[in-house]
């Protein structure tokens, strides 16, 4: 028979057991972080109706959406009418239009699912990943209380993923709308464009980004003030300051910055460490579907690593499904890309081996012995693994040892007559014979329980 | 703007929060069985390669596949070359074969994700559905004492599932086919519909299933022989002497009585009460992939619900893509057609709310009271939300019955300068003022925490 070459499609990640359990640790704390500030679960199928997810024709995101299509319907000579979700962001917005009524608003859910991108197959670049999004969603309004608590959730979970400092830069688009506006910049599209272009600081530079607002019709002094805002490095309070200095008196720049104002008390309040969060004009996030603050994460030591936790406010989630106001703010982590990053430069958090415990068998004689010391160390908490094949001791160890266990347990005919058991630290190569009556005792000074 | 009707795809099951974290607590459950019993995750892509994926042509499940393109190939005029996995065991076999190399064997994983069919639509069908799978593959060979265990760890998560008592029935194959080799029908095709039409005891009743086996040819004396085995209702030591009493020396048949026999010692080393599992010749299933141990699981009081956890033992998994030889045994529970069923016979378990105190806000001005006595308390273990939007206290304490929360907590001016809370039991409609001093120590008599 041919052997069919066992291989995944371009553009997924799969992992080894033992990484496995490292992603699965950062789900898990991700989870965990969500629940900690009272969010609710959601999960939304894998595939939308075609028409339901695919509204805003001619997009980017549109042109690598992955259309499905079952057997029957392609034999039918149909067009497919299912496509995978791209993000979590349209699926919630389906969800909360469709299931409105028997939800509570603040609706606050997080939803941590795969996406499917058809992006161009390059390193780093994955056409399947998660996102781990949260989301407030108020019905008709949302106070601006909320904008500060989604950030304060994220520090509490990148700081628990151990991954190294990082910091959250906010802004509020509204700040750099009212500040044109108040200089006479009013046209929509002449102001999409300057944002544009501020997005770009990191990438060309100030005297680049200078250029291109001049080109765009800046006077210098009005370039120069917006350039020193967003490039400004002091305080959040400074900068606020900085913001009153400017006294516009534009409605849109009043309220953003009564908003920026209320993140930086709220953040206090919520015990956030003053150099977890920045306040930096310069986030300005491409996507005009935000509409106030906006987020985005770097790890300190990894600008190059771009944002790996972003979001904002934005005024209507489900405008195109429901004739309801339903404004929110969101945030969301991209995991599969952060955990590649983070693997190829070392810096994966240290994760305990699922399994604590081998039992081996080292007398097939006494089975009933092992079988029955694994029943009774997994009611008293642990994760155990019976060896039941019959081997030679060595391979069995050997066994634990590849596959990261760090305990082995050996009971043979010596042990057994003496009523002791012997247990053999891997990581140590060390061993200890003691009583069977006391290892349960003993197992609690050596491994800490998995729940 | 028109708006379009927001609505999932027919054959998918999505859940409202309250009810996500019912299915969220079934699939925790799930995963801590099997990590108890040292088994390690697997996660592989939603979509295999067409070509990877299909390759026993003209199947019955591969007409159901849904078929995966991306609006770039589809533009091209290329024919789709990926597709939805629609079981985890080809994914399983896959993976083994691809990382053969890097595994440890006897590789014991867990998976537990979504698969996909294009099953007609009706109630109780679902075309995406969870699969919690757990398999044991040796190298070469594979022990029958793991044939023992994976029923152990059914038990285990069912018990702790708490839908009500259960039985896991099981056989091996190789005693009605050695059964029938010692009769003379050692026909493999006349072998396998013998087979089918025991299959089929359940469904149309023991003088159905004796007609149609003389139909096949076999005498009467042996057609009964067949049903009073397939028909036992006695204990399992009871059965297998019956077996023995048959004193069949076909070799098939005594490899599956010394099988059996193993795994009936094991169970009881295991600690498995008698009555969760049953030795029942009747349970043959259809599938010829499984060649030893075969398992079912039935609910008790709902026999209707058909099979809620099933697999066995299978000599190779993975020949399609290795010259390996890799036998294993394996179980699978279908976790969204089990809690369907269950919703519709209102048997979930009952699941505390993740979230277990609302912090309301009586006061705008002690915003970061309620701030810091949020994250004092999440530090403390409890999920806990923030209430923060400006609302009267009774709109909020109802947000927070319909939502289902247990606690709220209510801070006014007066108690606050009494250094007092009250604490608000929305279920039992008490109440309690304490100093905030104690309100740590006394939620531990209150609620449980999180984890």
């Amino acid at each position: 028979m041919t052997i069919i070459q066992p291989r995944t499609a371009p553009g997924t990640l799969e992992l080894l057991p033992r990484q496995q359990m490292v992603f699965q640790h950062m789900l898990d704390t991700i989870r965990r972080g969500f629940e900690r500030f009272g969010f609710v679960p959601v999960e939304t199928p894998v595939f939308e109706l075609k028409d339901v997810l695919l509204t805003k024709s001619g997009g980017e995101t549109e042109k690598q959406v992955y259309f499905v299509q079952s057997t029957g319907s392609l034999q039918q000579g149909h067009e497919a009418d299912l496509a995978l979700r791209f993000d979590l962001t349209v699926p919630l917005a389906r969800y909360v239009a469709e299931h409105e009524r028997e939800l509570v608003f603040p609706f606050r859910r997080y939803q941590i699912q795969r996406v499917y991108r058809g992006e161009r197959a390059q390193r780093g670049r994955f056409r399947e990943f998660y996102q781990c999004d949260i989301d407030v969603i108020g019905k008709d309004k949302l106070d601006p209380a909320y904008d500060a608590e989604l950030p304060a959730i994220i520090v509490r979970i990148f700081e628990e993923l151990n991954v190294g400092e990082f910091t959250i830069h906010f802004s509020n688009r509204k700040i750099l709308l009212g500040l044109l506006a108040s200089f006479g910049i009013d046209d929509a599209e002449k102001q999409k464009l300057v944002l544009r272009d501020i997005d770009k600081l990191d990438k060309i530079g100030r005297p680049k980004v200078r250029e291109a607002l001049v080109d765009l019709g800046l006077k210098d002094i009005i370039a120069d003030r917006l350039l020193s805002l967003i490039t400004h490095t002091g305080s959040k309070e400074e900068l606020l300051a900085a913001l009153r200095a400017e006294k516009a008196e534009h409605p849109v720049f009043l309220q953003g910055l009564m908003e920026l104002s209320q993140i930086v008390v709220s953040l206090k309040a919520l015990g956030v460490a003053e150099n977890r969060t920045r306040l930096n004009l310069a986030i300005a996030r491409g996507l005009d579907y935000y509409t106030g603050t906006v987020y985005e994460t770097f790890i300190d030591a990894h600008p190059e690593f771009g944002s790996v936790c972003s979001g904002g406010r934005y005024d209507d989630l489900a405008g195109l499904y429901t004739k309801s106001k339903l404004p929110g703010v969101g945030l969301s982590i991209g995991l599969t890309r952060l955990y590649d990053q983070l693997n190829m430069h070392n810096l994966l958090p240290q994760v305990p081996h699922n399994v604590q415990i081998l039992i081996t068998q080292l007398d097939p004689q006494l089975s009933s012995v092992y079988l029955s010391l694994g029943t009774e160390l997994r009611h008293a908490g642990y994760n155990v693994e019976n060896y039941l094949e019959p081997a030679k001791l060595d391979k069995q160890l050997k066994y634990a040892d590849r596959a990261g266990i760090p305990l082995a347990i050996i009971i043979g005919e010596n042990e057994q007559s003496k009523g002791n058991v012997l247990i053999k630290d891997l990581m140590a190569k060390s061993q200890l014979e003691l009583p069977r009556t006391e290892l349960i005792n003993r197992l609690k000074n050596i491994i800490h329980h998995k729940d």
